[in-house]
């Protein structure tokens, strides 16, 4: 018989990985609803045209899309060429469109200022590599119903408290501002059409360096004032230096002249994040170059950093303009999503630290009730797996032990219940 | 603007709904795990070969189906006749199939006798109606590997435990076995070919009562000489009294002759459960009419009641022919579904009962530091939700104790965090 697997691209998940997932969630979640926030669900799937609006950037051509039930052949064949004929609905490929929808589909029964937890996973078709997954968990928190830096804080207290709470301690928030980059951007000369372009240059800062931006604008034909100047601004000494965090250093990293009221809003998170944190050093650090890729980011952006790896362990952003597509009305909203798959990798954190596990490992003549009440008695101390006895005790031992057992007992026929020895699994 | 819903028959959970399931959740995963069992995950999606291979019964036919991935309007056009051309994968309709999947893709990595624990989403395309939903939560419990009793016993025992966590004591387990009613309706004279269809008629009992369902019979055209010997054994007089649960009982309710080998199975559970649970009364109920609509059910077969409620809280059997289906090679199994939507419909438990919830109604013009000093010094008491002053003070208690907060403090500008009184919020 061929090999049975999952579909391509996805995977089980077993039981150590699962106990280990299970408890990081719990952590998070517990977290997450401490400093106010509260836990929605919404369903996997989306209508077709919500998933398709435009908002979801490139997720939206990794969507799978579900056959529209009850079409016969000869409406597949006419509908052959409008994929939302067929489809009328989809996989979600994120949290962020199905929470806008949400947002507008229950406004009536939510607060005024809603602080939203979403835990659940999200499908995209993307190339399968490893430790690249086409089902994955999403682990997001926003806030809508905000437009002050209140909000922002909020987030990134909360999710720094989080990864404390997970052992990491130490991380930091690396912050920018799309109206930052606007700003600079219109400031060296870059025309209006050709930022978002501008901006895909630049988003690849950490791979390629200073150089390779300048080239690849160049080789792409932007502005050549505009380039010049952005090269004589990447040559300044201090450019990349942007700690501690603070207004001195927003303005030094910055070309003069950057709009007052971005850079209080930039400094006004910092001083409430040191406020909700308790750090005397700013867990933040302004880059003027974080990009962020989705187009639906209208101010406040960020990531989450930690020295111990060099990738992001989550990020976020304001997205004013969202919610305003399903409800007709525009709501602020600002959401941090931690990268919960890759805290999976990282973090090793046993479950159930501490707490007994045992095998009772029985004789095949225990009869059935006298083996459930051995159990029964055994549960008072932690929980309890039955195992037949088999001719390779040792080994069975040993797999328990690496199934996370710590205990284990044997009986025979006609022992009282209650009165087995635990003896320790190591 | 359009009203924005969730898809057709599919919901959004809302905070306080949501905060109850996962704590029900949390709940049931406590306990089956204290009894041995392992969590496990499989992707929401499986192949759609594998979801239409004829072991899922009538929701095959209700599942959704994913639409290929790169298909060019000609190939849609050309396989506008073929399901399967068209759609490569499927959302899983139950956790069943996925499991007997599961087990073939991974068996070398599980123990011999494997305790899996399911919780997740399941979608099948039935008509909406109150209360059912396209998209709902499966919470299973399956042994795998172990063809004795102790694999029922075990199952049953774990599942009125959580019942009682959950504050539901006093469940029952109504138990048959598919054997004895094949024996039955063998006895009875009914051919092989025309007992599927009985078995249907059978399991309207409930609904027709022994009038309908012999009037049924014979409308069905069913061997006369065997409706008739039916027909006599359903007006017995002790037909329909099955308690106490035990051998007498059994036989008593059952025509001359039952098989010794499955009466005894069937009383070893009864003795193991009673160990399990210290009950006096054996909480089972044996019902020779008990059917299940399954074709795949080989053996026992259970469904979980409650005095509270007329409907079925959950139930399973044993289907020892499933994952030879996958793995080429027999492997007992058999497994319990939670009707879970039914125990969060029944269950009112709130979550959090007890721990502090407090919101913070500050003055519009406390600096951002300040505050959000003021929500982690308030956080050692609980969690924490700021909300701005508002004119009507009173509704913004009154909604913020309908959200499950049950204190508030207010704070002013220039307060010294770690100082704010709390008040109850009723």
């Amino acid at each position: 018989m061929a090999t049975v697997n999952p579909p391509r691209g996805m995977r089980d998940i077993l039981p150590a990985d699962k106990a280990r997932r299970e408890s990081l969630l719990a952590v998070i979640r517990e977290r997450y609803r401490a400093h106010g926030f509260d836990e929605i669900e919404t369903p996997a799937v989306e209508e077709y045209d919500r998933l398709h609006a435009g908002i979801g950037g490139d997720n939206e051509k990794l969507s799978y899309n579900i056959l529209r039930r009850g079409l016969d052949a000869d409406a597949i064949r006419t509908g052959a060429d409008d994929p939302s004929a067929l489809s009328d609905l989809g996989l979600r490929y994120d949290l962020t469109v199905p929470l806008a929808r949400f947002y507008a589909s229950n406004r009536g029964q939510l607060p005024a200022v809603f602080r939203a937890i979403q835990i659940g996973p999200v499908w995209r078709a993307e190339r399968p590599q490893k430790g690249r997954y086409r089902q994955f968990m999403q682990c997001d928190i926003d806030i809508m119903g905000d437009d002050s830096a209140r909000a922002e804080a909020e987030l990134m207290v909360a999710s720094l408290d989080a990864l404390g709470a997970l052992g990491l301690d130490g991380a930091t928030v690396r912050v920018n501002d799309r109206r930052v980059l606007d700003w600079m951007l219109d400031d060296f000369g870059f025309a209006a059409d050709e930022r978002p372009g501008v901006l895909i240059t630049i988003d690849k800062l950490d791979k390629i360096g200073p150089d390779g931006i300048v080239a690849e604008l160049r080789e792409r034909g932007a502005t050549a004032s505009a380039v010049d100047a952005f090269d004589a601004y990447l040559r300044r000494p201090q450019t990349l230096e942007y700690n501690p965090y603070g207004e001195r250093q927003i303005r030094k990293a910055l070309p003069e002249g950057a709009p007052d009221e971005i850079v209080a809003h930039l400094v006004g998170i910092g001083e409430a994040v040191a406020a909700g944190t308790g750090a005397t050093d700013i867990p933040l650090v302004f880059d003027p170059f974080l990009v962020r890729g989705m187009g639906y980011y209208t101010g406040t952006i960020f990531e989450l950093a930690h020295p111990s790896v060099s990738y992001s362990l989550g990020g976020g952003g304001r997205y004013d303009g969202m919610i305003g597509r399903f409800l007709g009305q525009q709501v602020p909203a600002v959401g941090f999503s931690l990268g919960f798959e890759r805290l999976a990798d990282l973090l090793d954190q046993a479950a159930d630290a501490g707490s007994q596990a045992i095998v009772l490992v029985h004789d095949a003549d225990v009869p059935l009730a006298e083996l459930i009440a051995h159990k029964a008695a055994l549960m008072v101390h932690g929980r309890v797996r039955l195992e037949r006895r088999v001719k390779n005790f040792k080994a069975l031992l040993e797999r328990s032990a690496a199934d996370g057992y710590n205990a284990f007992a044997t009986v025979s026929a006609g022992v009282e219940p209650g009165t087995l020895e635990l003896k320790p699994l190591s």
